[in-house]
């Protein structure tokens, strides 16, 4: 407990992990979780999408999408490692050329309002135009939060290393088999596949 | 990654971080941080309290309390080491003996339906009577999240070892300084400082 939280000069900006509906110039929807800065009320996000990502690539052309709200992590663990088949069911937002997903607890389409990339990082600054809540968010549960997390590791295969991932994973099943009900269960049981088919096999 | 989760005959029943209100005899309110098991739609919940618990003192005599969902990371932070000064905003529920948190995302009015109170983990058998919507839960946060595992660290002070706990402690300010905003901060911090002053000051 070293360090110290200075609270005095630090924005109240949290972080929500969502997921982000944007259309490519053809109009092909991509379902892409990510983690935007947000402002208390949800007016406004900062989004910062790697130069790589379709994510990117369609904020650039198309200058709008639509954040949502969910607590549904088998729908974040299938994104985060691009593994969405099928596609989960859109619906079309009057007034507003990118759909939303058909189930989630809010919704918030934003139009693009500054983007900067000149670093491979780019920052890109959007209001929230419109917006709809759809059902409520289950709550705090610890075993979501733990599929969160590994879904984040799984993301990090070749960045982190395999003995710290594997580590993290047999940390994060405690609160999954304590806590989660099958939503969760099959979205940590899925993770684990996923990773343990990518890392290689330790040596013990 | 050696333990598997066995999806087909666990339930359906993962636990809500909530807050439940009872009342004693005298109608003096208590506010208790409560973990209970409950189906999806949540229409029944399970709470575990101890018989040294007030929620239980207050629960065998009333028959009935309130459980909130809510993504308030200071009040579950001061309800879990018993420092709620001044007490949070209480609100009558029509037809409903027990009161509400002024300020939730939901409420739900629950009745006794069994109470075994053979071991002193007691389990009682909640039915949800009635319910309210307040406001939108912000969505995943994983400073939030690092929030709520800190208070359960810091209810188990005497428990578990106090290395185990600093090491937790400094894992988790990880995500509350990346992904918090002044909330988050403020809880985490407060949390360090009770945790502080309780553990004895380590060797090194």
């Amino acid at each position: 407990m070293s360090e110290s939280l200075s609270n005095e000069t630090a924005p109240d900006e949290p972080i929500l992990e969502g997921i982000v509906v944007t259309l490519d110039v053809a109009g092909v929807p991509n379902i892409a979780p990510m983690g935007p800065r947000v402002d208390r009320d949800l007016t406004r996000l900062v989004i910062r999408p790697f130069q790589t990502s379709q994510t990117y690539q369609n904020l650039k052309a198309s200058g709008c999408g639509v954040l949502h709200v969910t607590d549904d992590v088998e729908l974040l663990a299938h994104a985060a490692v691009g593994q969405l088949e099928p596609l989960p069911p859109l619906v079309r937002i009057a007034g507003f050329s990118c759909p939303r997903l058909a189930d989630a607890c809010r919704w918030l389409a934003f139009q693009v309002e500054t983007l900067d990339d000149a670093a491979e990082r780019t920052t890109i600054v959007c209001r929230v135009v419109s917006r709809g809540e759809l059902r409520p968010f289950f709550g705090f549960n610890r075993a979501k939060h733990a599929v969160i997390e590994a879904a984040i590791l799984a993301t990090r295969i070749g960045i982190v290393a395999g003995s710290e991932i594997r580590r993290e994973m047999e940390r994060l099943i405690i609160p999954v088999q304590k806590t989660g009900g099958t939503q969760e269960r099959d979205a940590f049981a899925f993770l684990q596949m996923y990773i343990s088919s990518r890392l290689p096999t330790p040596e013990s």
